[in-house]
């Protein structure tokens, strides 16, 4: 077996992105399954929203010189030649003195240059009397005043919202091309570990990260494909592995990396193919014992059993590589400055991922204070809004000494 | 026909929340599927996590007292009655003088109250020698230390993130009750509309709202059923709108709410059912001629039908109902406080919704400029970073003025 010695962040992403290809999928989809999708492509107006000069307004077409001077007690007398529907087009050309009975949306016949709104007028026979003003352009929308053909409209990478989706409709897109949610396979490894809903005997507790693992594969734009749990036998986990890598380019697998079992999974992945395990180790707190292995044009990324560092190194390692074949980007910066609560210490030497809970002082200063909790506890994730990150060369940070607060999703909303 | 004036939103909110009574459903669901839903009851832990006293590291249950003054030049021998692996239970009791080895995550044997890291320990035979001194509860994670049963986990309301999953799969849960979703009914009116990725005629324009509406009410936790574009014509918007409201409770149209034709949209909901139509044109602008109806225990929200109008329209009135039901809670507050970049005129006496764009200025101060587009211009909510709100009764606001800006899904990042 190789040895691999303990790796800072920067030298485990190095070997994990010299030796693995990061290769996103596209596919066209329907617009109205696209919200929350990422757009693949750039997209430019096909053509002018609106497309002719539409009125936005029920009235009468006019020509704007013509109601000059008009008010309620001087109407301006004008000749009613046809009218037009929304959705209609029309041949029609107006001369001075005509009007022409138009609705919301309806094109602007040749000749007009306004629009009276319908409450200023009173109609009897084939006459409108007009009593507003109205100057060249009123009520109507421009043809391309709001989309003009060849405008960049939207960028590759964009995350379709709700406006976005108006925006492609407008240009009578209905299939979009965006990036396909990469498939992540996940397989969970521990004698102990009894899956959610199961009657627990003693010594065992629940599978906890198969469910908060799959959970954060959704939130960097991926679909998890839960495997189930693999026996701790060099075997089973051989085939799992092998199975799970013929389907999935990437495999997740939790538990099994401390020392001791952690080198039946690298044996093992080392076996299933090149380069085979390039990580194993890495100097961060918590999540040390993680463990990367390549094969071939897949790849298994070994995290820890403890939920919380499984989860931390699960946000180093994996969570770049998906949210970049998901189009999301490497990263999601949503960070807060603050001032530290307490002092804090690092003594061990790893880059460490201190949770924190913030609080404002009376001057509404955010004071991020570090979340009390065993180091393996589930709940902390949940006390805390977010994490600081101390390096592995720094042993303290003072009271009051400032720090970024890198925020869990959905956290930030605490804070207005 | 009854008469309606324009009213306050406050106006219109009352008589539509006096009116129509929120009823949210309920389902149970499976964990996996759970990401991103409301959780519909509190939940309070049934047991303790972890359930025994278990080990952190690879290593040897010891009894701490027994290690006091060991280190590598002086190793205390111990002697090694047994081993325990993860997911065993044990009924080892251990005396001074004994060790057992323990995989992380295997229970303690009774009598032991430290485990030495394997990597401090030597074997031969029955004896193991202890290199380090370790205190009581050294690397041992204590039952409960995690979650202690009765303790009050997660509270109704909550939307399911990735940590709540695993909160809950702590808890061995399989099955959550979270709200249903509520299904809103889509139709669209405006004989000038055309379906996405058909060919446009002249006079046409393309359905945007169908798809923009859809996506918000996906924003608001519910899901969108699209029924397509219903002919501006009695009997059929009739029949359509029986139909829609036959199979669910909240119905939106957008269109055929503007003068003359908005008639026709009261005129048939009033014939639907009581008390019929609710609100007809309310003081904001965009989306003053809104129209809400309420028929027996169903909502008809009768959307304008340029696209701006009828997204404001949807924020003020249908947004919060959704969220409600959905569990979402009445609104999403997300807001910044900024400066005016620019005088600023309401002189229509209206609720004025002004789209703005953020920037920040030399002192980093955020900055907002109204996005200057054709006032029915969809993509000028792409342009924009959210609204400020200019009260009917405010005529001006002055340059440098303090105002807060309401943010669009999504936009808050570019702020960090």
């Amino acid at each position: 077996m190789k040895f691999l010695s303990i790796q800072t962040i920067d030298e485990a992403k190095s070997a994990l992105y010299e030796n693995f290809t990061l290769t996103p999928g596209f596919e066209k989809i329907g617009l109205s399954e696209a919200l929350g999708r990422v757009l693949a492509e750039d997209f430019r107006a096909n053509q002018d929203v609106p497309p002719f000069e539409k009125s936005r307004m029920d009235g009468y077409a006019v020509i704007a010189e013509d109601t000059f001077g008009a008010d309620e007690t001087r109407p301006v007398k004008l000749e009613k030649i046809g009218a037009i529907a929304a959705g209609e087009s029309s041949e029609i050309v107006m001369n001075r003195g005509q009007a022409v009975g138009i609705a919301t949306g309806a094109p602007i016949p040749a000749g007009a240059n306004a629009v009276v709104m319908v409450e200023y007028t009173s109609t009897s026979h084939d006459w409108v009397d007009v009593q507003q003003a109205v100057v060249p352009g009123e009520n109507i929308s421009a043809a391309a005043s709001d989309i003009k053909s060849g405008e960049m409209l939207l960028q590759a990478g964009t995350v379709l919202a709700s406006r976005h989706l108006g925006i492609l409709a407008a240009q009578g897109i209905d299939q979009v091309q965006v990036y396909e949610k990469p498939k992540i396979a996940l397989l969970s490894t521990g004698n102990e570990l009894v899956e959610p809903g199961r009657k627990l005997a003693q010594g065992k507790i629940y599978d906890i990260n198969t469910y908060s693992i799959a959970g954060r594969v959704s939130e960097c734009g991926g679909t998890p494909i839960i495997l189930g749990r693999v026996e701790d036998c060099r075997d089973t986990l051989k085939s799992s592995l092998k199975d799970a890598l013929e389907n999935f380019d990437i495999v997740i697998t939790s538990g099994g990396t401390s020392k001791g079992a952690g080198d039946l999974l690298s044996d093992v992945t080392d076996s299933l193919g090149k380069p085979g395990v390039i990580v194993h180790g890495v100097n961060i707190k918590p999540g040390k014992p993680v463990i990367i292995s390549v094969i071939d044009k897949g790849i298994v990324f070994g995290l820890p059993g403890n939920p919380l560092s499984a989860l931390m190194a699960f946000n180093v390692f994996a969570s770049p590589v998906i949210r970049r074949l998901s189009g999301l980007g490497e990263s999601r910066v949503e960070a807060v400055s603050a001032k530290s609560a307490l002092p804090l210490q690092n003594p061990g030497g790893r880059h460490l991922f201190l949770l924190v809970r913030l609080d404002r002082d009376s001057d509404a200063t955010l004071l991020a204070s570090p979340v009390a909790k065993d180091s393996g506890a589930i709940t902390a994730l949940n006390e805390a809004d977010g994490y600081i990150q101390i390096p592995a060369n720094t042993v303290r940070i003072e009271k009051n000494e400032p720090v970024e607060v890198v925020l869990f999703e959905g956290r930030s909303q605490r804070l207005y």
